[in-house]
């Protein structure tokens, strides 16, 4: 029986979704955690890496397993053995033609910033610190130039082993409430960092440093080092995926 | 020259506000801050204790100094010393009859609570997760019970050492926002566990399991064990304090 996994984790501890030489990752926490409710070693395929210190609201993962146990009851059984910063929110069967990764249509990330002028210790675990308002009308507007299919590979970091730097982005919706300031991107992808190098350059935008043709020369050259820096893990959280 | 300091620090890693012999407090934490900031040993007096894991979003605090830094300038000296969960939001200068505990009017708490079937990585450590919704119109009902000068004494833990359990509480607003449910507490002072008791006992209401009477009761008597449990101390943060 094949189970789809919805998960959300506090990414502040780990080494990211992927398992990796150095640090802990989710992905062995969960599949541990597997194993103690089931006594099988299941290799658990998430809908792709979130990165070291990213969190996830809606993470979606599947596995196989042989075990009797009902699979809209599996989260309960896996979250007894799960620590408090990774929990199974729900668990469904589906047919064996399910593919967390390959199947995976649109994904949804949030980029927090908060607006302050002293780190705040109740923010900043999920959030990072401006100390000016960019202009955020100016930034909607520039960021809808990245909306659609494009290149994208200006806004990818090196050592991603990605085979195209096409993706499309469905949208980029900007919302103030009070001091904190959301970014939400949907796409049907998203190369290494590029959610957090699109909000770095767009904040740019906003501060006057980068213009509307900064950008579209991006996407044009493929040139990453004209963009905006590459924003801090932390507040970046996978909203979640559809199929 | 007396300082006023407003300061937020999350208080899981905390064994409170106060020193303690065992665990680190707050207090020494902006105590050692401030020696290195300044060269001086100073003692910082807190608007009020709160309890090992308490989050404070505005804690109020002063302590007198020969320094030569500007007042409105301290915050910044100090924040360079201070880690991660502990930040000055501002300073200002005081006059000497200022006093953070003696001269404090109103302080305003809150109390979190999230409603799911899971505990949520995301929201676990500044709020409580509930499994069912409470009949919050009834809540908010019999909360205006416990509004105005009572004494509540069975709103209070024992350990206390205060002279008298008379409090009077202003106003207590409940309001939910999605699956967030909010308690906010405004009273001249608060006794030990006083917030969490309150919102733990109002909690029973809303689950059919305490009725106003109850309430009364608890009021007329001083009987603590007819109330709900005291909460965690991780859903509480002290808002503000006013003079």
């Amino acid at each position: 029986m094949r189970i789809k996994l919805t998960l959300s984790y506090d990414g502040t501890a780990y080494c990211g979704w992927q398992v990796q030489p150095n640090g802990v990752s989710v992905q062995e926490v969960v599949e541990k955690a597997i194993e103690k409710a089931t006594g099988e070693r299941v290799r658990v395929t998430g809908s792709g890496r979130t990165d070291s210190g990213v969190h996830a609201e809606g993470q979606v993962a599947h596995f196989d397993t042989e075990s009797s146990v009902p699979a809209d009851k599996f989260y309960k059984a896996i979250n007894v053995h799960l620590p408090a910063d990774v929990k199974i929110l729900k668990s469904e069967a589906v047919t064996d033609d399910f593919h967390a990764c390959n199947k995976a249509k649109k994904k949804t990330y949030r980029y927090a910033l908060y607006l302050s002028d002293v780190d705040l210790p109740l923010k900043d675990r999920y959030a990072v610190k401006i100390d000016k308002l960019p202009d955020l009308s100016l930034v909607q507007k520039v960021a809808s130039t990245l909306e659609g299919e494009h290149d994208f590979k200006a806004f990818c970091a090196s050592g991603s082993g990605a085979k195209t730097t096409v993706r499309t982005v469905y949208k980029i919706a900007i919302e103030q409430k009070q001091n904190d300031i959301l970014f939400c991107v949907t796409g049907n992808g998203f190369l290494y960092n590029m959610v957090r190098i699109m909000v770095g350059t767009l904040l740019d935008v906003g501060y006057g440093k980068l213009t509307e043709n900064d950008v579209k020369e991006m996407l044009n050259t493929g040139n990453r080092k004209k963009g905006g820096k590459t924003l801090p893990a932390k507040g970046l959280c996978l909203i979640n995926v559809e199929y």
